[in-house]
Order: C-alpha cells, then sequence, then structure tokens
C-alpha cells in the first residue's frame, strides 16, 4: 500500500459505535464510571473498529524496526554504534527484554532492519525464534542530522512505505492489535528534535538522558538538537520534510505502521519516545489515524509526555520504563484486551439479577430504612 | 494455620538473594536501570522467594471475600445491601468484570462468603464458573460501626483465620501469586475508618465516594466514620482491636490472606482501597509481611494513596478504577509475571556478544571518532 493510499483509507471513529459502546458500559454489573480509564480506552476501540463490542485482541504482534544514525557521530550516546546490529542479533534468537515481556503476553515479535549501519552478525539468522530478520535497509544509517538532512524526501517516503507494508502484511495474517519496537543507537537524539519540530517545544523540554548519559552530555545532546532545528527549519504541516530533516529509518518506518494500523481499523499500541515522536508524524499526515493509537506507557524520556498531551492520549502505565524496544507495549497489551473484553463478557444488571444503585448517588433510601 | 503460627512463620526478605538479582539485572542486554519500577520488583520477588531468578508465576488466583456493613444503615451507599448477595452469584456465575479480567489473564477466581447478611440467590451454585461459593460467614454482616463495635475480637481473628486458611490452601495447589478480592456493599466506609485509625489521618483524607455518592452523602459519610473514630479511639497497635472497632469481615479475611501469603513467601497483589486497609493490619500483625505486598494499582479512593505511601509502596496501575472486586490487581498480574522473567529470559552482555556502553554515561568516543 502507497503512502498516499493508506492516508486515504484512513477514516474517523463510528460514532454509532462509540455511542453504543457507553450505553453497553452503562448497563454492565459495576457503578457507572468505575472502570476508569478503561471505559474510554472500550469505546475508543469500538469506535475504530465500527462495532460494538470491538474485537477483543488475541493475537499481539511487536514489530521492532531498528536504524542507526549519523548524528552518532556528535557523541550523543554512550553506547557503540556495533550495538544495533548486535541487538538486532539478541532480539532474532529471543533474548532481549522485550522477546521476553512478549513471551509473557502471548505476542509475537518481528524484526525489520530499515536501516542498520553495520553488518548484522553472522548468526543472527541461525534458530532464530523471532523468525528472520526482515533485510529491508533504505540505506545503511542516516546521515547526521545536526550537518546535513538526515533522509532524502524518498528515503524518509521509503521508509514509511516498509511501515505501512509491515503493518498490513501483520493485519492480513490476522494480526489484532499491533506493537511499535524500535532499536537504534542514538536514536533519542531525533526523537527530540522530531518532537520540537511538530510540537514547537524547545529541545531542553523534549532531550531526554536516552539510555542514561550524564549532564554534559545532555547538555551538549540538547545543542546538538538546537543546532539541527535552527539548520533545517523543517515546517511542522510537512511531515516528510521535517522526518527527512531531522528524521531517523525507524521513527520513518513507525509513521508508517501507525499509517497502515489505522487504515486497516485495528489498534497501534505505542511504546515510548520513539514510537511518540513518530505518531505526530503519523498524525500530520492523517489527522483521524490518531483513533487508532493507544499510548502503552508514559515513557521516562521528557519528551513522551509532550507527545500524549499533544495528541490528548492517557498513557496506560508508568513504571518509569525507558528501554525501548517495544517493552512497554507488550506489558500493556493484555489491558487493551481486558478493556474489550468488558465489552463482550460482563452481565448487565438484568441478566444478572443485580439491583442498580440510585442513579444520583444519594443513598439507597428504602433499604438503608431513612 | 492460626494466626500466631502464621505471624511467626513471616520472615524478612532475604538479602542475599535481593543483591543477586540487582547484581544479576546489571549484567542483562538493556541500560542500567531502564526498567525502572519492574527492576526493583524483581529483587523484591527474589528476597521473598529466597533465591535468584525468583519463580515466574504462572497460576494467579483472585480470592473474592464477601461481607456486608451494619453500617449500612446509616445511608453511607447509593446501593441496596442486596446487591452484596448478588454479586456473589455474578462472581460465582462468571458474568462480574473482576471475571472478565481473570479471564483475560489466566487467573482462576474463587468466592469465599465471610459475612453476607441476606441469603444468596437461589441459583448462586448452579453452573458457577468459579466454583462453589466457600460459605465462611462468620457472622451475617457486621454490626454498625459507628453505633458500636463492628465485630467482637473473636469474630474479627475467625475472619483473619479464614483468610489465612484460604492463602494456605490455595498455595499448597500450586498457586504462586495471591491476588485480593472484595465484594460488600458500603465496604469504603469501614476501609476509611481503618486507614483513618491506623495511619493517624483524618476522615476527610481518607474517605471517598466509593461507588459514587454525591457530595451530601460524602460529607455524611465522613461524619459517621470520625463517629466511629470518636467512640471507639482504636489504639492502632492493636490491629485485632482496630479490625474489631471500626472493620469489615472481608477487611479482615484480606488482612489474613496477606498474612497466610507471606508465610508462603508468595506475592500477594493488592487491589485496592479494601486491601489496602488490610494490608495496614497485616503489616501492623506482622511487619515483614510487607515484603510479600505488591500494590496492583492506585484506585482513585483517597485512602488508598495514604496506604501505599505508609507501606512505601509504588502502584504498578494507575488507571483510575473504583470498583475493586480484585479487578486492578488481576490487570497487574501479567506485569509482575514479566519482572520476574526478566530474570530468567533476558540474555547478558556476554551470552549474546553485545558491547556495552560506558559506565559513567560519557559518549562512547571510540565509535564517535572524537
Amino acid at each position: 500500500m502507497r503512502l498516499e493510499e493508506a492516508v486515504r483509507a484512513i477514516r474517523p471513529p463510528d460514532p454509532d459505535a462509540m455511542r453504543a459502546a457507553r450505553d453497553r458500559q452503562a448497563t454492565l454489573t459495576k457503578p457507572p464510571g468505575s472502570l476508569g480509564a478503561l471505559e474510554e480506552l472500550s469505546v475508543r476501540l469500538a469506535g475504530l473498529a465500527g462495532r460494538c463490542p470491538p474485537p477483543i485482541p488475541s493475537r499481539p504482534v511487536v514489530a521492532v524496526f531498528a536504524g542507526d544514525h549519523g548524528v552518532h557521530a556528535q557523541g550523543v550516546s554512550p553506547w557503540p554504534q556495533a550495538v544495533t546490529a548486535q541487538m538486532v542479533a539478541n532480539f532474532a534468537a529471543g533474548g532481549a527484554v522485550v522477546n521476553a515481556f512478549a513471551r509473557q503476553v502471548g505476542a509475537a515479535v518481528i524484526v525489520v532492519d530499515v536501516g542498520v549501519a553495520t553488518p548484522l552478525p553472522a548468526e543472527t539468522r541461525v534458530g532464530a525464534e523471532a523468525g528472520p530478520v526482515r533485510e529491508l535497509r533504505v540505506r545503511p544509517g542516516t546521515r547526521d542530522l545536526s550537518e546535513t538532512p538526515a533522509l532524502t524526501r524518498e528515503e524518509a517516503v521509503a521508509a514509511i512505505e516498509i511501515g505501512i507494508a509491515t503493518a498490513v502484511e501483520l493485519a492480513d495474517a490476522g494480526h489484532d492489535l499491533l506493537l511499535t519496537g524500535d532499536m537504534g543507537i542514538a536514536n533519542t537524539t531525533p526523537a527530540a528534535a522530531l518532537i520540537a519540530a511538530f510540537t514547537g517545544a524547545s529541545p531542553a523540554e523534549v532531550t531526554g538522558r536516552g539510555t542514561g548519559i550524564d549532564d554534559a552530555t545532555l547538555q551538549h545532546k540538547t545543542q546538538i538538537v538546537q543546532r539541527a532545528l535552527d539548520r533545517h527549519r523543517p515546517d511542522p504541516s510537512d511531515a516528510i520534510g521535517v522526518l527527512a530533516c531531522v528524521g531517523g529509518l525507524e521513527h520513518a518506518a513507525l509513521a508508517g505502521f501507525i499509517l497502515g494500523a489505522a487504515a486497516r481499523r485495528i489498534p497501534v499500541l505505542l511504546d515510548g519516545v520513539i514510537a511518540g515522536s513518530a505518531s505526530l508524524a503519523a498524525a500530520t499526515l492523517a489527522p483521524p489515524s490518531v483513533a487508532a493509537m493507544v499510548a502503552g506507557h508514559l515513557s521516562a524520556e521528557p519528551g513522551a509526555a509532550v507527545v500524549l498531551d499533544r495528541l490528548g492520549l492517557r498513557p496506560l502505565l508508568n513504571l518509569g520504563l525507558r528501554l525501548g524496544e517495544g517493552t512497554g507495549a507488550a506489558l500493556a497489551a493484555p489491558i487493551v484486551a481486558s478493556a474489550a473484553r468488558v465489552l463482550h463478557d460482563v452481565a448487565t444488571f438484568e441478566s444478572a439479577r443485580v439491583s442498580q444503585g440510585a442513579a444520583d448517588g444519594s443513598p439507597a433510601e428504602v433499604e438503608a430504612g431513612r
């Protein structure tokens, strides 16, 4: 599916299904509103699916998009760039944290090399739990965004369309909940630049410690983000231009992955700040795609909160995670399924012969004998 | 197991296992600290189990303790008291929200009638998904705590020992993660009184809207809690006395359930404010029992935050839930398993041949070519 086709396919949520979900919530054997954020989530899932009850996701899959970053040469990360390729091998072998969490929640994992800079370790494709790595490098890492555009517009679109194709293929294979994953040493630097470019937030507000950098490196990293914005002055209404100037290949692929999920009306569970930066690109390209997005968690990375605030999304978890890979999305997957399941499984006051409380919240006068 | 025996069996966590878990976290293929609260949870689970890695919980069970409350006569709830018995039937039939969430996360549900006031509906034991209701009424509801002690000391101990026996039986049957559940119309009133009595917080700080009451009823409910405390002046160091004066049968049973889990060194996942009030009783009876407690979520009920602050527990979820039943605990169960699983499944830097970042968080100088 081409980008234009995906954007055209994305429709607003179905108001009738949302109304039906709200009405159904009010009939179930629980006090009104007592499921907090999960009630609104169930309504959103119904609106996205276009029916009530919406399907209960039973075949989640994490797609981990991996890429490298020319800006690594500026010393923004304590980790060598070769770790990206090494971790791709770790994902394929099932040894990373995202694999452990996916196993726990019954999610599949696939790995897409959309732009790793170094060769994958030779053993990567042997005995791979997550299946063979999809080797779809648009280019071996981006250019240094602090000096030149990270990508051409054509490269950015190519990465977006890899993401769309991945989402569509997974949906066609029966996966019904798509989880964003990412790997890329230094990729919080382009994420911060993207968030600043799309929202107008300052680099200081959105630049964080990533995998864990010291104060001096954080200050340097923030200056790099500022320098990139000053150099490129990206137009926030031109999402492809923003991704090309200050983005990354995995960021662009994730934007496409979100659009592909939205085009197929399947919920996409966002992990942390990398997915967050990509979601701003997706929302710019196709505003109704926000209806397909569920925020898995609030990353410790400061840009994550800026993204969720802008998109009006409430994170399901807030555990101080800052790992990426899709870990926060995987942990949240059973909560999404539980929210949908309420509309299927829970008895109504009528069917269970349970008495209802006074609608106005005043005490039960007859029973209380007052 | 009698109360004294359970208290004697509860030992502090194992410092060697905790150290081993911390050391192991540092070797795994992820930046140090990047799993946030889950790293500390994995360390606590190791300390409780007395070994590293701790077992991955695979057979969770929710025990829903149900009881009624004499203080209902004071008009503190909009729901008729008969709803407690009706909901017990709903749990047994598998139609409540806790059943739906337990189904989603693979948890069993059992229901214990520790003091319902009215007869259970005739169909309660027919076709019961959750198995037959355990009919262990200590008495048919408590007395009105605003006028007289809710229970005798003997009744409070009997309920505690039902909770202990339930936990021990479930542990013996192979359940490895115990989840607290509760049902009892008006039971947030004794929960507020218990939390105020144990912590010294004011009734206004800990009394909430429960299932959803209006402003006038909230003010009245707060006055009822104040009146109970003024009348009984419970000694916070005498947990049985506090439970007897201002508690409930399900609150006392849950305190015992927590103690039973701690005695067997099995984690107990706390639901909301009812479990929270019970956990203060358990912590008073056996301070090292806190090591077995995991806070499933932060209930919207204001006393819940006071409890977690007192016990130094961080909730895994914060979704605005205020339903009870064990719903918040059930949603959190996969997160507890995931935290333990990290210590089993995740590759080390050495085993996965992944390079490590600079320990001091400064940039990778060689790779970056600076």
